[in-house]
C-alpha cells in the first residue's frame, strides 16, 4: 500500500531502494516529498514541499532528520528551487541565499552544509545555461548525491559486517537508518548486512529520548524488515553488557572531526564510555560525507541547543512541575581514544591510532 | 490545601515532617494512606488502603515507590490487619501471612522484608496479650519505624553534606527523596542539607526511564523546596560530566549486599561507571535497612523485570511499532569498586577497601 502510494506521489519508484523513503523528488521535479517521520511509527505519512524554504522548516522541525537524509532533502530543496530563478545574474546569489537558510536549519550535522556546496558548485556549473538545462542539472546533482549515499550505505554495511563473526548482538543508539539516510542506513546498514549474512542475533535499540528515535524509527524499520529488535531505555544498556548480552556498540555520526573525534545523538559518547568499560568494541559507520576536515577537535563542533519544552513534554502530556525546566543538548562528542573504528564507504579508519580522518576526496 | 487534607485524612499531622506523605497510617490505626505517585507531579492525591492486601497491591503496581517508603507502607499494612484477628493462636500465622504477601510484592528492595520481619518480631512479643493491646503495640511498632526512618535521613543528609565543599552541582537518578522515604529522603536528603548549609549549586535530575521518577517527582519535591534543580533525559549524564558541570552522582539503593555492592534503579550502574572515567565521587545514600548481611554479593539480588508494556507505553501513547517489545530490568546491580561510599545513619562506608557493609546492629 505505501509502496504504491510514495511512488504514485512521486511519478516514478523512490531511489531509497525500499517501498518508503525519508527524502525523494517527484518524477517532474517540482515538489520534495519527506516521509513524516514524527508521527512514525503509528501513522506513515508524507509531506510534501514545494519550496526550498519549507525544506528548511522540515528540517529544523525534524519531519526529516539524520545527518544524511537532512543532507538529501537540503540537496532536493535546492533543485526545486532552481527552476524559480531564471535571470542568469541572478541565480547564483538566490541559490547561496537559499542554502544558508537550509544550512541554518541544524547546526551540527556537516552533510547538510556538505549538500548544500555541492549543490551550490554544480549551479556555478551551469550558471549561465538556459533555465531548463539548469534546473536539469541541478536535479540530476541531487539525486546523484541521493544514489551515492545508498550505494554508500551498502558499501559501510559490507566493510562493517566483515569486521564481525557470528551471533552478534548489536547495541544502537537513535537511528542511524535508512530513515537517517538515503536509504540502507549507516550503523543500521551494518545491522543489515550482518542479518543478510547470517551473522546476527539481534539488536539492541536505545529508546533514545527525547524523540524516541529508537523506538520509534529504528524499532520500526527493523521490524519491517524482520531484523530481531528489543528496545531499551537509555539507562540499560550497561546493565546488558556487564552481563555480556552486547557484542558490540554500533552508532552512526552527525561529524566527525579531522582527529577522529564523532559527534552524534546525545547518549552517543555515555555508550562508548561504557564500551570501553566493558572492553566491547564501539564502531561508528558513517559516510564520507560525515567526515569534515574543516572541524580539527571535537571541540570545534557547535552543540545544538535545542528547546526543553521537547524533553518535558510527551504528546499534550507535561512530566515535569510546572516551572520546571530541562536541558537539551541535541548531541555529544565522542572523543577518539573511545572510538574502536570509523566505517565509511572507502575505509575503516582506526582513530585512536592518532591518524587524520580524512575522506577519500581529501585524501 | 494538600498539607490540611492529609492532615484532615490523618486526623492529625503526618510523620513525614512535610506537607506531604509517601505513606502514613491514621490516628485512629484504620486506615494506610499513600500518595498516588503515578499521579504526580499533575494531581496530588492520597490512595486510602483498609487492608493490608490493598497495601500490597499498592506496592507492587508502584502507587509507593522507593525502598524505605515501601518497608513504612508494608509495615503499616500489617499494623491496620492486626486488629482483624484477635484469636491468640490464629495471629501470628495470619501476621506472617500478610507478611509473605506484601514481601512478594517487589523482590529487589530488601526494607520490605526488613520491616515486615520487624512487624512480625513486634507481634510474637504481644502475640498473647490481649487484641487491642497487640493492635496497639503494632500501630507503636510500624510508627516507629517511620520515625527511624525520618531521622535517619536526616542523619545521613548531615553526614553526606560534611563530605562536599561549596558549589556542588549534584547528579541524581530516580527518586531518593521525601517520597521514597519516610520523609526528607536519602540522597535528596544529603542534597537538602547541602542546600540548608548553603553549598548547593544545583541539581541535575536524570528524568528515570520508564517510570519518569527523576521528571515527576524528584524535580516536584525539589521545586517544592525551592532548590534549583534541572531535568536530564538519561544519556545526557556523560555530556554534563565531560564539560565539568557535574560535581558528584548521588543515588539511594534498594539493596546493599554484604561485600558493597548496590542494587538501584536501572541506570544507576551506568552512571557509576561514567562518575568512574570523569573522577567523580559516586555516593549511594541509604539507611542501614538496606543494607542487608544476608546478601553476600550483588550477583545474588534479585533483579525485578517488570513488564514491556511499562516501557513502550506512555499514558496511552505507544512509543513502539505494535509487536515489538522492550526489555525491562527495574534495577541494576553496581559493584562496589566503582562505589566511593555509602552513607548511612550510622557510618560512611568505602566499600572499595573491601571492609564488609554492615548495618550498625550487626557490626
Amino acid at each position: 500500500v505505501s509502496a504504491s502510494r510514495l511512488a504514485h506521489l512521486l511519478g516514478r519508484p523512490p531511489l531509497s531502494g525500499a517501498t518508503y523513503s525519508a527524502a525523494e523528488i517527484t518524477a517532474r521535479g517540482n515538489a520534495v516529498v519527506l516521509l513524516e517521520q514524527r508521527r512514525l511509527p503509528g501513522v506513515e505519512t508524507y509531506v510534501t514541499c514545494r519550496t526550498s524554504t519549507e525544506v528548511a522548516w522540515a528540517i529544523r522541525d525534524m519531519v526529516v532528520r539524520g545527518a544524511p537524509a537532512i543532507g538529501i532533502a537540503a540537496a532536493y530543496g535546492l533543485a526545486i528551487a532552481s527552476v524559480d530563478e531564471s535571470e542568469a545574474g541572478a541565480f547564483l546569489p538566490y541559490l547561496r541565499a537559499l542554502g544558508d537558510e537550509l544550512v541554518a536549519a541544524r547546526p551540527t550535522a556537516v552533510n547538510l552544509a556538505w549538500a548544500v556546496r555541492r549543490m551550490v558548485h554544480a549551479g556555478e556549473r551551469v550558471a549561465h545555461a538556459p533555465g531548463p538545462d539548469r534546473f536539469r542539472a541541478l536535479c540530476a546533482e541531487a539525486e546523484s548525491i541521493h544514489r551515492e549515499d545508498v550505494l554508500a550505505c551498502r558499501a559501510m554495511g559490507a566493510r562493517g559486517a566483515a569486521l564481525f563473526g557470528s551471533g552478534v548482538t548489536v547495541l544502537t543508539h537513535c537511528n542511524a537508518g535508512a530513515l537517517a539516510t538515503g536509504g540502507y542506513g549507516t550503523a543500521l546498514g551494518l545491522v543489515r548486512a550482518l542479518h543478510h549474512e547470517g551473522k546476527l542475533a539481534r539488536v539492541l535499540a536505545d529508546e533514545t529520548r527525547p524523540y524516541w528515535q529508537g523506538a520509534r524509527l529504528t524499532a520500526w524499520e527493523l521490524s519491517r524488515d524482520g531484523i530481531p529488535v528489543e528496545v531499551l531505555t537509555d539507562g540499560m544498556a550497561g546493565h546488558f553488557m556487564r552481563r555480556g548480552d552486547v557484542s558490540a556498540v554500533v552508532v552512526g555520526a552527525d561529524r566527525v572531526a579531522r582527529n577522529g573525534d564523532v559527534a552524534n545523538k546525545i547518549g552517543t559518547y555515555g555508550l562508548a564510555v561504557l564500551a570501553k568499560h566493558h572492553g566491547l568494541p564501539f564502531y561508528v559507520v558513517a559516510p564520507d560525507s560525515t567526515l569534515d576536515p574543516e572541524t580539527p577537535r571535537g571541540d570545534a563542533i557547535v552543540i545544538e541547543e535545542r528547546s526543553s519544552d521537547e524533553v518535558v513534554r510527551v504528546g499534550d502530556k507535561l512530566m515535569v512541575p510546572e516551572g520546571v525546566r530541562a536541558r537539551h543538548p541535541a548531541f555529544d562528542v565522542t572523543p577518539r581514544e573511545l572510538v574502536t573504528a570509523i566505517i565509511t564507504e572507502s575505509a575503516v579508519h582506526r582513530p585512536g591510532d592518532g591518524v587524520e580522518v580524512l575522506p577519500a576526496a581529501s585524501r
